[in-house]
This record gives C-alpha cells, sequence and structure tokens, in this order.
C-alpha cells in the first residue's frame, strides 16, 4: 500500500493510497478521512462512500462537504475508486463515460475481457474493508452510501451484506437498472443476455424478493436530468412496499444530480448512518 | 447577462452567468451563490471570494463548503473568474500557470499586450459589485476574501477601499508579491520594470504605509508548500507593527495550500463578515 496524498482537514487527515488488489488486478486507488483522535486504542466506524459515472475517489472528499461533522462524530469515510484502471485493463472501444473505466457498476464481471478486472463488488465487500481494517485505527462497523451509480451499488451490496452493513442510503441511485439504459448497456455486457443473472445488482428486485431489515434512507432531486429515463426511485418504493421492508425516500424540489444535491443532504446521512453505528 | 448553470443548494440556488465587462473587455464568468429568501424586500450583503492561481469560479463554490452557513446566516457569495479569457486574450507565451490566463493577479496591466484585458482590479472593485448590485437582491454591504493570488487580491482590494468593503479575510494570501517568484514575474510583466507601480498591489507595503480601520483577518497552514518562497505571511505582522493595524495571522499547524484547508476554516471567515455585515 503506497500513500500518494496527505492533507489535513478538520484536524482529522485526508489520505490517498494505491495498493495492489487481487480482485481487480490492478492497481487500486482509493481516499480516507481518519477524524480527530481515530488511534488503535480509539477506532472509529467507517463509512464506505460509491462515486457515480466517471468519478475517481477525489470527488466525493473533495465535493460533499462531508469531513466536518464525519470529524465531529468520529466517523471515518473511504471513497474507492469507480472502476479498475490502469494498463491492461480494458475500456469501452468507443470511450464511453457509461462503460468501462470509471463505470464498473460495482459487479463481478462474467464476460470476457471484462472478468479479468471488472470485479468491483467483491473488491468493494471484501476486499477493501479488509485492507481497511487490517491497516487503520477503524472498527469492524461499516455503512455504506453513494451517488448514482454508486447509489445502486450501496444499496445492492447493502441489501445483500447486511451481516457487513449497518446501514445504508444513497442519493439519485440507479434504483432499477434492469429497466434503464445505463443498466442494461452496464450489466448486459459485463454479466451477460441472461437476464437473470442481472437481478443480484438490481435493488429494486433485490428490495422486492423480500423483508429487509438493513436500515435503508434515499436522497432524489425532482429536478435530477436523470430521474425519468434513468433512476427510477419509484421502483424502490413499489418494491419496499412487496416485500413489507422499511423505506424512507425523500424527494427534493429543485434539486438536480449534482454535488450540491449532496452537499445540501450528506450530514442528514451521515447521522443516519452515525445512530445505527451508535456513535450518537 | 446570460444564465449558464443553476443548482439548487442548501435552499437557495448557485448560479453561473457570462456577461460582456468593459473593464477587461471580454466575456467575463462569475458564480453567486445566494441564500434562501434573499428577495428585493429582504437583500443580503455579498461576499466576494476571489480565488487563487488556475482556479475559475467554480474552484470555491464545489469545494469550500461555504453553503451551508451562507445560507444560514443570509449572505450571498460572489465568485469571479480569475483572468479575462477567450479570444483574443494573450496568455503567457509557454501557457504558465502563474501568468497570463487563470492569473490576473487582480490589478490593472499597464503593460502591452496586457492591459487591453488584463484590468481585473477595476473589475472586481466597480464593474462587478454594480453589476450584482444592479441584478440580484443584494445590498451595497460588501466583504471580500480570497485564496493564494486572491488572497493578496482581497487584502489589497480590501485595504484600498475601506468605503466599499466591510472587511477582508485571506487564506494563504501573496502577501508581499515585489519580494516572491510569482509576484515578480506578474507585477514585472503586467506593470512593468518601475518597482514604484508595484506598490499599489502589496497588500505588507500597503499595510505599511498607514493606519488601516478595516477589519483583517487571515489563515496560514504551517505545512503549505509554498509557505516560505512565495507567502511569506511574517510580513504582513510586521506591517501590521509598523503601521499599528490591527490584524489577526491563525498559523495551522500541518494544513497545507489545498481547498481542505481552506474548507476547514471557512465557516470562521464567514462568521468574521457576518458579524462586521451586522448579520450577527
Amino acid at each position: 500500500m503506497e500513500l500518494i496524498g496527505e492533507n489535513r482537514a478538520f484536524g482529522g487527515r485526508h489520505l490517498r493510497y494505491t495498493h495492489k488488489a487481487e480482485t481487480t488486478q490492478c492497481d487500486m486507488t482509493f481516499a480516507i478521512f481518519l477524524p480527530p483522535f481515530a488511534s488503535k486504542d480509539k477506532p472509529v466506524p467507517v463509512l464506505y462512500w460509491l462515486s457515480g459515472l466517471t468519478c475517481t475517489d477525489q470527488n466525493f472528499m473533495q465535493k460533499a462537504g462531508a469531513m466536518k461533522l464525519a470529524a465531529e462524530l468520529g466517523m471515518a469515510i473511504v471513497a474507492p475508486d469507480t472502476s479498475p484502471r490502469g494498463e491492461g485493463v480494458p475500456d469501452d472501444e468507443e470511450g464511453a463515460y457509461d462503460f468501462g473505466l470509471g463505470a464498473g457498476f460495482y459487479v463481478n464481471a462474467t464476460q470476457s475481457p471484462w472478468n479479468t478486472h471488472y470485479n468491483m463488488y467483491s473488491y468493494i465487500v471484501d476486499e477493501l474493508p479488509a485492507l481497511i481494517e487490517n491497516e487503520f485505527p477503524v472498527t469492524k462497523e461499516r455503512a455504506i452510501s453513494g451517488h448514482s451509480m454508486g447509489g445502486h451499488g450501496a444499496l445492492v451490496i447493502g441489501m445483500r451484506n447486511p451481516n457487513k452493513f449497518v446501514s445504508v442510503s444513497a442519493f439519485s441511485p440507479i434504483a432499477n437498472p434492469c429497466d434503464c439504459p445505463w443498466g442494461r448497456k452496464a450489466l448486459g455486457r459485463y454479466l451477460g443476455d441472461d437476464k437473470e443473472a442481472w437481478k443480484e445488482y438490481d435493488a429494486s428486485l433485490l428490495l422486492a424478493s423480500k423483508t429487509h431489515n438493513i436500515p435503508l434512507l434515499v436522497e432524489q432531486g425532482t429536478k435530477d436530468e436523470f430521474l425519468h429515463e434513468q433512476l427510477k426511485p419509484q421502483a424502490l418504493v413499489h418494491a419496499a412496499q412487496q416485500s413489507e421492508t422499511q423505506l424512507t425516500l425523500n424527494m427534493h424540489e429543485g434539486y438536480d444530480h449534482s454535488y450540491f444535491f449532496i452537499a445540501s443532504f450528506i450530514e442528514e446521512h451521515l447521522e443516519f448512518h452515525a445512530g445505527h453505528m451508535g456513535l450518537i
């Protein structure tokens, strides 16, 4: 693991590392915010943040305005990259923003040539938390959140791994990827034509399939330019009704898909997760 | 004036505009944050934020984390661009980051070919506030702040125009540009070899020249990579002693030159300005 950046922030530290990842067979970059006073004697719980299409480990750290409250609460935040990268990692042939580099969709690909490197699901569920918990003064209390493609990732990973995450939240998630252009393109190419395989990566289908006990919180702006074609949060509401699962979806009048929206409500999500982590 | 971007944020609005500027003879872009409930009946005071080398109107808006408290205080924030831009605006011959585009240094250039467009001093002091006060629900209460090159700009503009600004603050300012490489390069090319002309744009020389009554607040990180060669905040301290001017310089152990530093302390600056604006 190699330190590639370090900034003091809100009395804590913002650090960037690269490390050789087994799951994705390449060097992966992640950022971590450690609140003040985090130490082996006083380890802190971790919120994992999954970013959206085109993002890196830095978008959330630089734009979300999350560090102030995380510092006060005593919560670490880990922001991984959104795909494998580097020499030998295949990209969309036309460099599309919605597939390949910057668009791993948090799945384990089964189709060639994607299946060697595009295993972001296992990277986020297993490899990264194991590394974080080995290297930093953190507990095994984990929560997960994300935006857009990362909101999809957070919902899917949280619902499939309630033993690993205490709570899950999302901003503007791709709520029903089996039924939108971004999702059909990505799942079709990473997982192949058999739509049975897609179901394990569709938050609405997972939510409908059984009652989930993991706390679920979703924010969505009404002026989000992707709301009707790509995001479809109502699919989550219907699925939650079907499975009798508790889900909070907050619609916000006039807000769009940008980090200005995330920044406006991130503190409510930190408090939601802090409550389930026992911090407040 | 043309609206080129709009986001809802913290119950208020983040807007971007371009307009034809007389002082700089080109289209200028700026961003404005309007807090909730700002209206003609309830106009709000304005903090002008001047950004540093290479920045645009967006760095502060996206990374400083200032909107939450500005929304609560009822303060507008205006972030102009850092230089003239566009077709016909000359740039450094080698595209250097520290001169020309993105590096206007908030001066009125006197030397050809810079003097046609590079008149950022007049743009910030006169033209932009006049436009803002004509177009938006704001009062004539103004404060000014900035970072690095913009910290230099804020200090110079604030001290030279205490009738126009109620308070001035800076993060990591270029405190004594007559005596550092960035400053000598920029002032030498924009203003010519006669160093008498430079003095009007040197915060430390202006501060030493007479007692100033405008409130002055400066933050500086001790691990700032530009501290010793370019920034030299001690020059401000000596100048303030010489002129018996009140100056607060806060040194912060371990902080660097990045927006993580600005974000960590921006709320203290908003409160400082809000106090002088009569908001708190």
